[in-house]
């Protein structure tokens, strides 16, 4: 697309908007449930659904198409059978309404004649009358500061994450999923089908957007391959792109095609292109948000070699393996540390050095601080992952009220001075060990301090900030 | 060793049991801590807490020595300062007690000079004597069946799982963990530095136990390297060994050297035993539990085909890559079952294939039996992973009764024919999801269906179980 992109403001920010094809009374995914959240979220602008049938929907007065509304509005939510879309387009044309959001499904992703003249119809139609489309087969835009929540937590809450995906299902996890740990989305797009609008029309324009400082993108295919290139190179040094490709294997590809009717390319290719531009690859939702989260909340780290503050023996063997198989350093402790480490841990029972294995940092904050002061202060460290436990009756710890408060007070009073990440494992199919991980977790997250439910996740999501540091120069 | 194997029961199913060095007032890990959970159990023979200073402990008589008992227990469990532990280990040897457990650490694990000649007392008392002796610096033997529940649920139950462990925390942390998803514990045993018996002693033990159906090892140092490989060829043909190797890098290396005084050995060498022996090697607690309770609870699969029953859009096309990448194939539904499933499956918002994605096989149990035993029909497939959703209100779900019940069900009527795992992914930082998601898990498993948290780790551990079967010729 050649178009300015703030042109796209409407999508984000409409005044008004349109829903075409709202069902009258049944509570169902579609028209109806768009409208349903809209209102829900307290969206400011008039609201105008669209049924020839129906002369009020949820105390809204309706209209029987577009051209009778009393005015035009910004934004179009066509959700009318697909066969009838055409028809839906042409009127938009004709009464000057350029920003259009196709939910529709049934088009080249279903894989039949109809489906795939359907859509080359949308591409005609919109080419000839100049309309700017988002979909078909998808949920389109999302943005919480104009109470523009058609899914997730309502009304949702702004922040530093842009996310362009070619799944909707997948957008409205990982909006969620930011959201329970306190990492608020500034804009989010759904594209579907992509038939006008695609990923790099987004990815340009929120590349532009102050506002957004992490944008994470999930991709199935992708048609201008240089473009994405040009663009990534350009976008990366100012902030990271955490992109989740599907599609990584024949079968997966197999399954993009019956999904959104892409191509999804080679996995050679899609290597060669993370490496040359700094885009941060990820490959399940989880990785996703990790990555996200360590963008957003910490510092730029110095150096890949991590300090492990924990407790409970054969554990701590454990998690240097699996930060050094994550392809981070854990350097032993410089002398002057192990002798302050000496005074301190108990010789019987803990592990003094790297990994720190000290029951006392879990429950006596003042104790933790000084040993993350240590941390900071020794060069070789670069970031650092305090484990922390729930506490079982198994463990006979004291009756001591909850460190957590004080814990966190001790991140900041130090400074944060580098990346510093707590971990909870609760996984267990224990369902009070699940709720009380969750919770904790959620506790350290919302006080802007990265909490993962386990030391592989934290350490690959603490690479992943390191590579982008250290490429982009910003460590 | 070469003590006959029956030896070891009085390990884990003891007449009497002295407790040597139990603190008379404080509630403390240590002696203390063993008396009440042994009470707490109902362990139904005589505890006899040694403690010179003390007439009575928790309402048993104490005794000032284990000379003064009223008669020899078969079991000791050996609290006393490190110090002492060969005066003890003396005395044991002079009344006839064989069977002994250190818990006391201080020995080689905290590299001093004392530490080491502490240790080198205790082997050589041990062999002057005649001594059986688990640790030190451990916790011991476990035995539901015999109510000798030193740690996690209380009583625990038995089941058909065996475990050896190099660390207290991690048997501590497995046999809770196969607790709560409804799989029990034969015995298990950490064995801490193992100066007597080692890890050996007991996998050579629990090959011959016809209650253990699976052996669970952790593992972070080996001093017997041709014994295991011999061992492991005899064992696993009849039963799976799952092998979580503490220590693969250098820098785990370091920290298992602290931890239980032992070496960790080349991760190459252990790389070709795995190959050599079809030992299942694990490399997380997650990963260890999830392929335990894939031998436990699965038939044998007869291939490495998986269909993949879910729903809901890009979800599908991720799915596919991540079996694929575990080693796993997803084979495209015969042209007879593929023209069966485009009769039922919506054109529209869903993907007729493999992974089939069809919102219905969520809500209607009778239509997820149909495709089930669709799956089961074809030739490619040899194992089943069903998908399920937590419902939330973004979902729009009609309001109907939960399908569990019946979709267990569904699996049980059409015999269970191939091994068939669910997943519940509830991550994304939300408690009542968390919650929701271990409670349906645990409901599966519960039933006797593994349930993992993600398709990642549903096809991991079915890839062991694939290779498992293939191998030992039990497919």
């Amino acid at each position: 697309m050649e178009t300015p992109h703030n042109d796209f403001m409407p999508f984000f920010k409409p005044k008004h908007i349109a829903i075409v094809g709202v069902a009258r009374s049944e509570f169902r995914f579609g028209g109806m449930s768009f409208l349903q959240k809209y209102l829900e979220a307290g969206f400011p602008g008039k609201l105008y659904p669209i049924n020839p049938k129906a002369s009020e929907i949820l105390g809204l007065p309706a209209y029987p198409n577009l051209a009778s509304l009393p005015e035009v509005p910004d934004l179009a939510v066509v959700c009318v059978a697909a066969a009838h879309v055409p028809a839906v387009l042409e009127e938009c044309g004709r009464i000057g309404l350029r920003h259009i959001h196709i939910l529709t499904s049934g088009f080249n992703e279903v894989g039949t004649e109809e489906g795939r003249r359907l859509e080359r119809q949308v591409a005609s139609i919109a080419k000839e009358k100049g309309l700017l489309i988002i979909g078909p087969n998808c949920m389109g835009p999302y943005c919480p500061a104009s109470h523009l929540t058609a899914w997730g937590a309502i009304p949702g809450a702004s922040g530093p994450l842009g996310i362009i995906s070619q799944s909707g299902s997948i957008t409205q996890r990982l909006t969620e999923y930011a959201y329970s740990l306190g990492i608020g989305t500034e804009k989010a797009v759904s594209i579907g089908n992509a038939t006008v609008l695609n990923s790099l029309d987004f990815l340009e324009f929120m590349g532009e957007d102050e506002n957004i400082k992490v944008i994470a993108v999930y991709l199935e295919g992708l048609q201008e391959g240089g473009r994405f290139f040009d663009l990534a190179r350009r976008i990366v040094p100012r902030k990271p792109i955490v992109l989740w490709k599907g599609g990584q294997t024949e079968v997966g590809a197999r399954t993009a095609a019956s999904h959104t009717g892409g191509m999804a390319g080679s996995q050679a290719i899609w290597e060669a292109v993370f490496r040359q531009t700094g885009v941060t690859p990820v490959s399940s939702l989880d990785e996703w948000m990790d990555a996200v989260m360590a963008f957003a909340l910490l510092p730029r780290p110095r150096g890949r070699g991590v300090f492990i503050i924990g407790g409970g023996g054969g554990i701590s063997v454990v998690y240097s393996d699996t930060c050094i198989l994550e392809g981070l350093d854990v350097p032993a402790p410089s002398p002057a540390a192990m002798e302050r480490l000496l005074q301190t841990v108990p010789q019987s029972g803990s592990i003094a050095g790297n990994p720190l294995d000290d029951w006392q940092t879990l429950v006596d904050a003042s104790y933790f601080g000084n040993i993350l002061e240590l941390a900071y202060g020794e060069p070789q460290v670069g970031m650092v992952i305090v484990d922390r436990l729930i506490f079982r009756k198994a463990f006979h710890i004291p009756d001591i009220p909850d460190p957590t408060p004080q814990t966190i007070e001790q991140v900041k009073q130090k400074g944060h001075l580098k990346p510093t990440v707590f971990t909870v494992d609760s996984e267990g199919g224990d369902s009070d060990l699940a709720l009380a991980g969750t919770n904790l977790r959620a506790q350290f997250c919302r006080a802007g301090l990265p909490a993962y439910p386990s030391v592989k996740r934290a350490a690959r999501a603490l690479m992943h900030l390191y590579r982008y540091s250290s490429r982009s120069g910003r460590s």
